[in-house]
């Protein structure tokens, strides 16, 4: 297993419409065989910043995910409404 | 559910007594009624740097966990081994 998480800052007005659209990717996400996981959540003191934990059963799987229909739907749909880029990072499973 | 995410960057020499005392207390969190999941995993590119993935069933159970000693007794092993300040968020579920 190995787990993406994704730090997202979106720009005041664009809150809705990110958890719409990320809402969209994640259920379609999960729904790919390499995906075990797909976590979308907001901060609870700041909601303009979101995290996705994305966790893959191989080391291919992200590859994967990036070349769907809906991740890049996605992709797409939030661009606009990022304030900063996004901040990715691979982790491996400690316990 | 709310998520905790705690961001962790440790002193090169204290990565292995980091895991260990992590995992420890891991495996304690999740009998804890309270906790859902509690995962840990190290940054692949990084591996000083790891992040605690915290999910707890209510408001309250973040607060029971502080009061656990294996959580005291972890906080007290990892003290000399940041290498910056945890830094800890909460988050509420989009999905």
């Amino acid at each position: 297993m190995l787990t993406v998480i994704v730090q997202v800052h979106v720009v005041e007005e664009g809150i809705q419409a990110f958890r719409e659209a990320t809402v969209k990717n994640a259920r379609a996400s999960r729904k790919e065989p390499g995906i075990a996981r797909f976590d979308v959540v907001q901060r609870t003191d700041d909601p303009a910043r979101f995290v996705l934990i994305e966790v893959y059963r191989n080391a291919g799987a992200p590859g994967l995910h990036k070349q769907t229909a809906h991740y890049q739907t996605w992709r797409d749909a939030v661009a606009p409404l990022m304030a900063s880029p996004r901040v990715s990072h691979q982790f491996e499973d400690v316990d």
